[in-house]
């Protein structure tokens, strides 16, 4: 017997939160841990957890014009986000030696942020090209922000492989849609292949190459 | 004898425009003085100086939708934070002893943008944290796009006692709200408790917790 | 004999499709230069492209409530952002050597973007103060950010009479609307006027001041 179609449909909708929020606990963290280690207080810890899970998301809903952004409007964004940040300002100290656990949530909470953020920008209308760099700026979005609060170059930025593997998931999503693909597996399938590009790049430390330069840092 | 009301309102708006104005002012000059400080050439300093005063009530206009914002479609508000970077400019060395007053009025201008930022959020239709939060956004962006302008971590993050002061009078305006509070003398109250939070924290050198971390800055 | 209107519009509209990709490629090879110069891998030097070619005219669209900005909207600017990025990426050591035209090509791209975005705040209503600023914020926008990016004080808020001469062809832009000045000419000579200003000031050597302070740097 099959379920009830609108239950399932609940459960999935469900399901879907409890994976933003899930994500959005994991992206706080990052940003509580890098807060600490550069000894702002707890305001400032907060303010990079916040920074840090919703700052991709915010900019995507900014760019489309869907305002005010879901991480405004809708408060358990914010409070996931100040209860990571809690946490990790009193046991930043036991916390910080589960580096592994912690990249691969992080890599969790990347594939489910490069999937759903290339939804949002197709559902918005936006070009296929552009719904999937918008479903890569969704992922990778907050770890920028929370580098320039503190002032440092945003370690996307520099040889690791993290974007491209958002990218990879944003991609599947909007070629599944192009090719008129069922939406949830499509989705799943997505965030399967950003999971494990970026498991295997942490694994075998792959990362992108840099141009050769004659010249010093300018 | 009342007051004729129609009067009376014309005049708490011009009053509030004011004040609006004044805080524009105080905290142009703050962005002003650190442009001169970090050798940056007049037009930076009138950069820092719109920047300071104008990209808190900028950032919660975008995320709330009511764009323009204020502050570009009034032409007001630059034409105070100019003046204000220009009085820097040329006069650099004689006010930079007055940091007391200025401290002073700082305050005031963090307890007025709080109080209207939360007001505005309210009036856009966010929900009650939410609007706290956006109310201390608009006192504080200005001071943290201030900072990351020059490239160095927002001074906010790092200890003092201010988005805090921020935040509560933000918060006041919420609660006025929430209960049915007459609007004006719950904005009055959120200020002036902002204010004195604020002026005691600065007195009293009171700042925020740091976390204990057993790294090097990171 | 004239020639034909209808086709003359579309000529019109076509030679500014051009000249708007060919100010967007220069600047994003001054992005992507600056990403080779820091070392930053491939995807970073073409999120630097991008920034430098693009944030300036998505400010702007997001400021005047044009959302989705057009740097979004149509994937040609961004992939004219990454052919730059590419062939920076990898010629960068015999192309760093041009140094005189690539700064004439950048003069011509902020002559360009400083008159468009100009036009462009004027259609959406706003008033001609800010219409000019807006202008000037298309044109140095998009080198902040790449500047940002690195986590360095932009280059355009220290001395170079950059700023300026964006200001002066937005100017000259809204001078024409506000006297009624037929459009094609005004921008023509909107552009012009900043694009010699920015020549001269090059070949001179003219900076903008930089205000006296007694103080070290803080």
């Amino acid at each position: 017997m099959p379920l009830n179609p609108l239950l399932d449909q609940r459960l999935l909708k469900d399901l879907l939160l409890v994976l933003d929020l899930a994500g959005t606990f994991v992206f706080a963290i990052s940003g509580a841990m890098l807060g600490v280690r550069r000894r702002l207080d707890i305001f400032g810890v907060m303010v990079l957890s916040f920074a840090a899970s919703s700052a991709g998301g915010i900019a995507r809903d900014v760019l489309i014009g869907a305002t005010p952004p879901a991480a405004i409007s809708d408060w358990r964004y914010i409070a996931v986000a100040a209860a990571a940040g809690l946490v990790i300002f009193f046991w930043y100290s036991p916390l910080s030696r589960l580096q592994t656990p912690i990249l691969v949530f992080d890599a969790g909470g990347l594939a489910l942020f490069a999937v759903a953020g290339a939804e949002k920008a197709l559902a918005f209308g936006l070009n296929p090209l552009m719904a999937a760099l918008l479903g890569m700026l969704t992922g990778i979005g907050g770890g920028i922000t929370r580098d320039l609060l503190v002032a440092r170059t945003p370690a996307v930025l520099q040889g690791d492989l993290y974007a491209v593997a958002a990218l990879l998931g944003a991609g599947v999503v909007v070629v599944g849609h192009l090719l008129g693909w069922p939406v949830v597996p499509t989705a799943i399938g997505g965030a399967m292949a950003c999971l494990a590009l970026r498991l295997v790049a942490i694994r075998r430390g792959w990362s992108l190459p840099v141009a050769r330069s004659d010249e010093d840092q300018g």
